[in-house]
């Protein structure tokens, strides 16, 4: 097996992110291809012990930066190690691609160049989201901003597959988040998908109330790729602005200071619960290739994480099941 | 100047409300009509003292209750305290109405009895939510799953007055929740409003990006009410996580149990720093009189402070200001 690596887009630098691929090479047996500019590639590896032909090198020129438009960069860019990336997953050269880089050109560059699984209408991006329990699988998240009712439908025969084979969840329970649980709440695309997924053979819980996404009800959460991010984005939000609040609360006298030191590890394990890291990275469900977005500021724990995550992605013939479903489906 | 609130529909029973409204008359210049159950609203009224004349009662028969639903108990139950009151307000027997009850049957009941204002295409329900900086208010958090450009264009410039005449905010900042802070940003939906609401001539701030809501970047919160009502419920439910996540990891040892408890005054003020409590009630914007919903859960304070927000909605006619500006907008 052989996974291609974008070392391009991280916020850490591709130093990181080749650390994080070493890593992956000396704790499971796969063998990796790094794309990016060879002599920094060589420069970095040099500084590492691992088994030498478990790692090799495409070499790129060009990089896409978070600040290019993502349609454009895919079309223009050739020589970027994303583009060159992608170019070597469909043609075979490698089983997987991971990269921490622009994440609208990756969606475009997988549907323009790795291409859609046949019967899929549109690809989704999910992720791993934290919750009480554990976590829940969560799409889309930000790949497909309006959307259809047949989309979710599909978004959850995918995110069903993947929760099992991947995340190893037995029977995962599938939820599509609204503003109430009662059949029939909601906007029209919610009460139509409802609808739709009744129909499925997957384990439909029915709706989720959002106020108890962050309990972990279900173990697919299934929703627009505009309320997806909202989710996320307001999570991360209300997290950090909780975080900075009871930091200030905490700062306030000489006893709370005091107090704060005495649960200095229960407050980190707290924010240790709600830490992205460990979960590694996202995938995109509904392409002909397994492709998985690292998070940007991803360090080499995150990214052996994603590279883990993708392995299994390919162990398990996930594309292959979801191929066959989509067939049932329609 | 009287305010007419309903006693049916709180969880904690008519006590509460009652008492609320002998606490608003004591302490501001307004009567009130109580609606409900005559007896029991006399008996709870001797247990006080206010200024006789300062309140009296419209006696009702019936109930309409969370489980009812909202637009078949508006027509059918006429005799029940909230039909009954919202009657009272359209009939001019008062100048402004205070519920706790059904809010679907509430916004159905302002619809059909009260009316919209001409040139109003949806009313809103608007919300002050708490952010770090103090709060904003969002609109509309539920009242409209399904929304058109032009509608989320009327919330704004209806905010935007309460904002500044009830809220006090002096030109307030309105920005259109999104899930990107660039033009061109988020579904179909969002990018048409943005283009509608640059040519309006509130303050308009452009997208906020929804991670940043809790911080408070902005006075006034656009929003369709799906994903109003997902922000809001997903803002609860991470705090209720939270607190509980932050629970357990505290009573974990001896010494964190120690830690927790010098800190208690500061985990009190970070638990009233996210209490809607002290924000009083959810207005309706767009109908012809005053309508206030307060929280379920609303003690005595919570509806003494909803009727003082009725009083400043009177007084400062924020009714005629929008009829104004809508047609301005025409």
């Amino acid at each position: 097996m052989n996974i291609i690596v974008d070392s391009i887009g991280g916020d850490k630098g591709p130093e990181e992110i080749i650390k994080g691929c070493v890593d992956a090479v000396n704790e499971v047996d796969i063998n990796i291809t790094i794309v990016g500019r060879e002599d920094k590639i060589k420069e970095e590896l040099s500084r590492y012990t691992f088994s030498k032909g478990s790692i090799d090198i495409l070499n790129s020129e060009d990089e896409i930066t978070n600040e290019d438009d993502p349609a454009l960069a895919i079309r223009r860019k050739k020589n970027s190690s994303m583009v060159m990336g992608l170019k070597a997953l469909a043609e075979g050269y490698g089983d997987g691609f991971v990269s921490t880089g622009n994440t609208g050109a990756l969606l475009a560059g997988g549907l323009f160049i790795v291409k859609r699984i046949r019967g899929i209408e549109r690809a989704a991006l999910a992720t791993v989201y934290p919750t009480r329990k554990g976590f829940s699988l969560m799409l889309d998240i930000g790949a497909n901003v309006d959307c259809k009712p047949e989309y979710l439908e599909q978004f959850a025969v995918m995110g069903s597959i993947y929760s099992e084979k991947v995340l190893g969840t037995s029977s995962p329970k599938v939820g599509l988040a609204n503003i109430g649980v009662e059949e029939g709440k909601g906007n029209i695309l919610v009460r139509e998908a409802y609808d739709l997924l009744k129909e499925t053979n997957i384990d439909f819980y029915g709706n989720v109330e959002v106020r108890d996404i962050p309990e972990g009800v279900v173990d697919v959460i299934v929703c627009d790729g505009f309320v997806g991010n909202v989710i996320l984005k307001l999570t991360e939000g209300m997290a950090i602005t909780l975080f900075s609040t009871l930091k200030e609360e905490f700062s306030k006298s000489f006893k709370s200071k005091i107090g704060a030191l005495m649960l200095k590890p229960q407050l980190k394990s707290f924010k240790d619960r709600f830490d992205y890291r460990e979960y590694g990275g996202a995938p995109l469900l509904g392409l002909k290739k397994p492709v998985v977005k690292a998070h940007g500021s991803s360090d080499s724990f995150a990214i052996k994480n994603a590279i883990r995550q993708a392995k299994t992605f390919i162990d398990k013939d996930v594309i292959k099941i979801i191929e066959n479903e989509i067939n049932i489906l329609e």
